[in-house]
């Protein structure tokens, strides 16, 4: 599969369909961007209606040529496209790709030719890029297609739903001087999928940084997949829109993607080690700090300033976006005071109290030390460096670029990153720019700054774990046994099981349930009670009946015979007033669950990433704070232990208020076989086990809903 | 009190003690800053040593100079400061400025001399500003004394504690082309404080924008009062270090502040409508904004764009900080879409799909139909604004610079705020320079844009809320039985009153409670449950018990007779075992609280702040999550709506999962009382009504506790 997108990565020769050379058209602007980027293979023009353009032979249509096609590009009207894909599958074309809008996006007849369309280039063995989108770049193939001045070639690869962010990230890229290896513009996406480009990116060597624009996300569980194992190689930052409504809209109208839902989005992401930001700007930044700083081992940022003002801010920042500013050793803090002005902290925030003004030699003694300090992952330099000059004098501006070479040594030689925050970033200063050219991060905001070492540390610690981290797997399924019992509520027409057939699915996957028997008179409620040992729950079991609370179908803590033997008339003769008697099974009679912490664990089938496991306490933890963790299956026990400690309510589980630690293996437990139960069984739509009491030792789920489709 | 800053921001002569010529010192380049500043007062310089410097004749004391002397600013070693202070106010001064750092901030002697200065000062009739500061400026004096290059008039004031952010934003103020009117380094703010510059300030006309870098707060609780009187003219931008452990610690060593309590810092500046930024860049931006563009009435804003990525990700981010993206009413949309290609949203975001690119008069076209939608409160353009010269052709550059001219005509016809978000930002671009010119807010970063346009709608509304706010208050209040009250718990050496005082205490505040009562014997016990009705609660009631559960101190939820009666045994032996037997005064008898929701309300006297009222939910939102408000007294209606309306758990007050809303003007009710009480009566250190049961009619305060000092 990466072996067809290479191809189109890299054609020998490239046909543009619908050739125009009308300054501003299209396609105009791509066949000029192609010829002026030194395309080195062949170009073919297409045009019934041309015979030269570009000074160049025009082929009235695409079999007229005589010669081997692999990337065809096409900018014609919708209604010729399926014809001109099923002319170039013939020609033997690798790749097609369709700036054509007005597909997809406006409808169900667009999506209908879109299908279509996508049908004759697979049979064909072509794959489709866009509809919708403003085309390719490839630096190997020396290869623009997307219609824009050109290109410098660099290590940032995009990948893109919208032109005008790549328009913004390429303008970016010329202002900074940061050149691309690939730039895809991915349009409606219907064929080539971001996860095959972000698997093809990951083994293209010259990429360092992967960038994504998604408006909506399509198999974004196979897009998980391929993120966690690319995030153990190397960074995929990603801008994901439609985190709000009016987001959503403006996205939805652009490129006709289903916007998912926020909440699993960012935590798919947070799963797969994707770097999310959210806006361009910040994009930029992250990935010239990624292209060009080693990465911290860990959080621990020393703070160094001529300004007392400038390190509280950014200490403040670094502390906001989760760095740590610990204090430093005192022994390394004696190596750093002779270089302070007597009196300046050396704890961290390292304050010079001036003496790096005149002297800006300083800060590299200073930056030495910390280099050397185990304590110390990386180094955040703010004030004014590069201003000394304007501030002091001129004859400190040479001082000023002699340290920044040393700063650019230190970090090659410690592999330790240094980003540097200074009021005049924005200026033409010699000595930023000796920074910058070294891939010493540069910025004119503490805020930026902070943020970006937080990236790089939260990636670095990430992508050790996911190295670390294995699927989980559960052994000695019965399969035969689980298949006949959900073919047999096929059968029956429902989508709903029965409390008794969810608990014994359950019980198939291996999940512990308290003993519960099924009772169909009076009598033989309180016989079963009485062997389970009371006190009881009644529920109702019937068919008809999903929301059994809600009909007066549940009745909870009853402590003697008579109360179980009322109950149960009670209930049933709740039920007969929604449900046919013959549809009423019984009571399901249970032991009352001991006391404990309320949890509940879940599953719903997402469109876009397909079975994604919930975990959350119960109560108004869901209700009030949806305070709930989501992981798109399947799952790592990276995962699981990541879902089960970021939820707020956590220090329930470990232990507070006087109270034992829970049993947060059992909980593991159970996500572990609801995830293989859920990726065995597609017909599975919904579970909730809810509420789950997790004691100190095992759980109780007391309630348990499956349902399938 | 006015009148004297006045003096001092408008000196009619000023003596410089410590002068010097030495190049890069400090006193030399306050001295050469307020000669080239063009300042036409008297200039006096002091120095023993020296004869003549800057060609002027040098006094050797100031008791030399035989004129009068508004203000002195001190720069030599702290041992003679006190001296000079003494002098300074003979000569009548009005101010003193003391530059020289190594006082206060360096530990208890340092602290003793502040005091002695600040003795000498005030009884002589001089407000001291610093020590431990860099200096001033005033527009108005033309008078620079803070040693840096000039600074041109504008419409920015600063009071800061770190000579680094003022130069950070003067800095900003060059680059940006505005100017400041009067800038105040407050240093370590031992004479003059916070929030009498602030209200100085309040009254200089030509002060559009208040902005503040706060290290430590001092008399916080008049900083709120008049920051929120001063936050109905104008706003006041608010940079305050310390969040983070780190940058309190940064901070401390700085100007020796102490940090306040985060949290309660956060919640006294939302009560005072500052703004609070965490960036001195992010200051700036706001800053501009404030200065430059009309407040929108609201939250709802428009965006517009040329591309659906830019108009996904400004939407995205816009509601991210609380902006609000609404659906254009239909008959507006029609008569946007002419100005659109066909198919493109006007439901906003709007769209433009191009058309605005060769023709950028389109915008103006749109944004005038925005202004006139009432619905719309603000404009947000995003994408390429400035760049389409680039994009496109030449000749749009000079059509982008008439849609600019037609831009600025139109936020003033209309008095609605534009902000420009464009990746051209950076880059000297007429059409851009003539929006900024003209007050339009222009950035390269869709996250600052938004957050800026965020701020300006919530200092709006707020202004807004705080006009129409007003104190609460209470009336019959018998003083004389609470001084007698708390008199008799002093006279006893007590810190913390019983809980039989603590009632006693509140009612006498108004505050309605469970009957209760003491009961000395097992037999009384049983007479006054049976009075009180069955179920009861006992708690003991012992000086010498404060946390009477940790002791066995309290049984709760007794229903019959015999039960009580044991309790009453049990307790009372379970006190004896920490409390001597003459200090056990009985059990007190309390009914059993209906259902409802838990709450707290209490207080704490903060060192920076006085008395802060908190208001939250009981139990795990307190104990888990931190969900709590907090408000310095006095309050306002506005105060304790905004209390208690951002709780997360709010929703819980309201009637959720079909239970009915709660008793929220009992709450209230309680709320002022006990602000009224702890404002009475400074000796109350802590009120702790924990829990409150809230019933759908009134409030049941099941404990009380109340400590004084």
């Amino acid at each position: 599969m990466e072996g067809s997108l290479n191809k189109i990565f890299n054609p020998q020769s490239i046909a543009i369909i619908g050739a125009s050379e009308v300054p501003g058209k299209a396609a105009e602007r791509r066949i000029r961007s192609l010829i002026e980027g030194g395309y080195d293979g062949k170009i073919f023009l297409v045009n019934p209606k041309r015979e030269r353009l570009f000074n160049r032979k025009v082929y009235p249509s695409i079999l007229d040529i005589a010669d081997q096609v692999d990337l065809v590009m096409i900018i014609i009207p919708s209604r010729f496209i399926p014809q001109v894909v099923a002319d170039s599958v013939k020609m033997g074309a690798k790749g097609i790709v369709i700036i054509t809008a007005g597909l997809g996006e406006t409808g169900e007849e667009g999506k209908k030719m879109e299908e279509e369309i996508l049908s004759i280039a697979e049979q064909g063995g072509a794959r489709v890029i866009g509809p919708n989108c403003s085309g390719m770049f490839s630096a190997s193939a020396r290869m623009n297609i997307l219609g824009v001045p050109p290109i410098d070639e660099g290590p940032f690869s995009i990948i893109a739903q919208s032109g005008n962010i790549i328009d913004s990230l390429t303008h970016y890229g010329q202002l900074r001087k940061v050149g691309f290896s690939k730039i895809i513009s991915a349009g409606n996406a219907i064929g080539v999928k971001f996860h095959e480009y972000i698997d093809y990116l990951n083994q293209d060597e010259n990429t360092k940084v992967i960038l994504i624009y998604m408006e909506g996300i399509k198999e974004g569980g196979k897009l998980v997949q391929v993120a966690r194992a690319v995030s153990k190689n190397k960074p995929i930052v990603a801008l994901k829109v439609g985190r709000s409504q009016a987001g959503a809209r403006a996205a939805a109208s652009h490129t006709g993607s289903l916007a998912g839902d926020d909440t699993i989005v960012d935590a798919t992401f947070r799963q797969a080690g994707i770097i999310r930001v959210s806006n361009v700007d910040e994009m930029f930044d992250v990935a010239m700090c990624f292209a060009n700083l080693p990465l911290p081992k860990g959080k621990k940022v020393a703070i160094i300033s001529e300004g007392g003002g400038d390190n509280s801010v950014a200490a403040d920042n670094a502390e906001k976006y989760g760095l740590e500013v610990p204090i430093i050793p005192e022994p390394t803090q004696e190596k750093i005071r002779p270089y302070l002005l007597k009196g300046m902290p050396a704890s961290n925030p390292v304050d010079y109290g001036g003496t790096a003004e005149e002297n800006p030699d300083m800060i590299n003694q200073v930056v030495s030390v910390l280099m050397e300090e185990e304590l110390v992952d990386s180094i955040y330099i703010t004030g004014f460096f590069g201003g000394f000059k304007e501030i002091i004098a001129p004859r400190v501006g040479e001082l000023e670029e002699k340290t920044s070479q040393e700063l650019v040594r230190l970090v090659k030689e410690y592999q330790k990153p240094i980003v540097v925050h200074t009021s005049f970033a924005n200026e033409p200063i010699r000595s930023l720019e000796i920074l910058e050219e070294n891939g010493i991060f540069v910025t004119p905001s503490s805020d930026r700054g902070t943020r970006c070492l937080n990236y790089l540390s939260d990636f670095s610690i990430k992508r050790d774990k996911l190295k670390r981290a294995s699927l989980v797997k559960t052994d000695g399924i019965d399969s035969n046994r689980v298949k006949e019992l959900i073919n047999k509520v096929k059968q029956a027409k429902r989508c709903n099981l029965l409390e008794t057939e969810a608990r014994e699915l359950l019980e198939l996957y291996g999940i512990t349930l308290p003993k519960a028997f099924l009772a169909k008179t009076r009598d033989e409620t309180t016989k079963v009670a009485k062997e389970i040992g009371l006190p009881v729950a009644l529920k109702i079991v019937s068919p008809d009946i999903i929301h059994k609370s809600d009909v007066g179908g549940v009745m909870l803590n009853l402590k003697e015979d008579k109360e179980v033997r009322d109950a149960f008339d009670n209930i049933i003769k709740n039920a007969e007033k929604v449900a046919s008697p013959s549809k009423i099974l019984g009571a399901l009679v249970s032991p009352m669950a001991p006391k404990g912490q309320e949890c509940i664990i879940g599953m719903v089938r997402n469109p876009q990433f397909g079975p994604v496991v919930m975990f959350g306490l119960g109560g108004i933890f869901v209700e009030v704070l949806k305070d709930v963790s989501f992981r798109v299956t399947p799952l790592t026990d990276l995962d699981i232990d990541e879902m089960i400690q970021e939820i707020k309510g956590y220090p329930l589980l470990t232990g507070m208020r006087g109270e034992e630690p829970k049993d947060i293996n059992t909980l593991k437990d159970i996500i572990i076989r609801i995830s293989k139960m859920v990726i065995d069984n597609p017909e599975i739509k919904e579970v909730d086990l809810n509420p789950i009491i997790v004691h100190e030792k095992g759980a109780s789920i007391v309630d348990a809903r499956i349902l399938i489709e």
